[in-house]
C-alpha cells in the first residue's frame, strides 16, 4: 500500500518539529484529517500569521510584534539590570515569577562547539554594545546570567563572566539549589553540594 | 508583559493538538519563531494541501487521496477478507506486518459511552451494506476483528460479534498473548493468562 503524497509531505512535515519522531507526526497526520477544514485552516493561518509578525525586539531579541518589546518600552522598569537568558520562552518563566523588574537580553541559543553553535552564533555582541551605548555606564549596571544549568548554559556564563569583568559591569548568576517542593532524599549529589555551599543565614 | 497576539494565537492552536499541552505549545511556538519563513510557509502548506487531497476511501474509510483507496482497489487480494480497524493508522501498521492479504474497513473510532462514542458514530453500518451489497455472500467472508485490546476496542469487537454473527459472517477476534521480545515475567496476569489459554500445538 502506497501512502497518498500529500499525507507523506503531511507527516514529513510535522516530524521536523522538536520533540516529535515519526511515529507521532503520523498520529498527528491522521488526528488532522479526522478534524473539520476550518480548524486545519486556523492553525496554518496561525502558523504563517504568527511568521510575518513576530520579530526579535531590536534592544533585547525578546520575541515582539513591535520594534521594541513590551519590557523594553515598560517606563517602570529598572534600566540598571539586565537578565541574560538562552531563548524567549525564558523571559516568560522568569516574568512568571515575579521576581524581576529589570530587563531582559535573549542570546538565542548557548554555547556548544559539538553542536557547531560558536559564540559567534549568538547575540552576545549586542549586548556588549548594549552596555556600552547605554545612558547607563557600564559600571552601573548589574548583569544577572540566567542561563540554564546544563553544561552549555554554563560554559556560556563562564565566558560572558570574563567578557563583562573587564567593562567594570557586576555580573551575578542565578543561584543553584534545591527545587522548591523537592525531597532532600531525590536532589542529587552535585545539586545538593551547591546549595550547601549557598546557604543563607536566617537568624541575624 | 504580554505576548503578541499572534503569538498567543499560534500557542493556542498548537496546544489543541493531541498530546501537546500548553507547555509544549509553547515550546514549538518559540522553535517555529526561530525557522526560516520557507519553512513555516512549507509546514502550513502541507496542512491545507492534506486537508484538501486527503478523503476516505468510499469502501473501506481508509484514507485516500482518490475515491477508492490503494488496497481496495487492488485485484491481488483477497475480497473474502476484511479486517476491522479503529483508525487508518492501524491499517498501516497491518501492513508494515505483511501478515495480511485482505481488505480493510476502518471505524474511525471505538464504542466509548464515557466519551460519547455510540455505535452511531463509528462506520459500522457501512461496514454491514458492504457485506450484503457485495458480490461474495456474506457468508463467504471471514471478518477479522482487530480492534485495540482496550476496553473500548473490546466492546466494539463484542458489539460487531453480536451483529455480525447473525448474517452467517464468519468472524475471528485477533489473537490475545505475549509481545515477541518480551520477557515473561514482564508480562501482566490477564495477557500471561490468554497467552495460556490461546496456546498453539507445535508437535503433530
Amino acid at each position: 500500500m502506497k501512502y497518498p503524497a500529500s499525507l507523506v509531505a503531511l507527516i514529513r512535515e510535522l516530524s521536523r518539529l522538536p520533540g516529535i519522531g515519526p511515529k507521532s507526526a503520523q498520529r498527528l497526520a491522521f488526528h488532522l484529517f479526522e478534524q473539520p477544514r476550518e480548524d486545519i485552516e486556523r492553525l496554518a493561518g496561525a502558523l504563517l500569521e504568527a511568521k510575518r509578525e513576530l520579530q526579535m525586539c531590536k534592544q533585547c531579541f525578546n520575541v515582539t510584534d513591535r520594534e521594541l518589546c513590551d519590557v523594553c518600552t515598560d517606563t517602570g522598569r529598572d534600566r540598571a539590570q539586565i537578565c541574560v537568558v538562552e531563548e524567549p520562552g525564558d523571559v516568560i518563566a522568569i516574568e512568571r515569577s515575579g521576581e524581576f523588574r529589570g530587563l531582559y537580553h535573549v542570546l538565542h541559543g548557548a554555547i556548544s562547539p559539538m553542536n557547531g553553535v560558536s559564540p559567534e552564533k549568538l547575540y552576545i555582541k549586542p549586548l556588549l554594545t548594549r552596555l556600552q551605548q547605554n545612558e547607563l555606564k557600564p559600571e552601573d549596571h548589574e548583569v544577572i546570567l540566567a542561563t540554564s544549568t546544563t553544561v552549555e548554559g554554563e560554559a556560556t556564563s563562564l565566558y560572558l563572566q570574563r567578557l563583562l569583568e573587564p567593562l567594570g559591569v557586576m555580573v551575578s548568576r542565578i543561584a543553584y539549589g534545591l527545587p522548591v517542593g523537592g525531597a532532600l532524599e531525590y536532589a542529587d549529589e552535585v545539586t545538593l553540594g551547591r546549595a550547601l555551599a549557598g546557604r543563607q543565614r536566617v537568624t541575624r
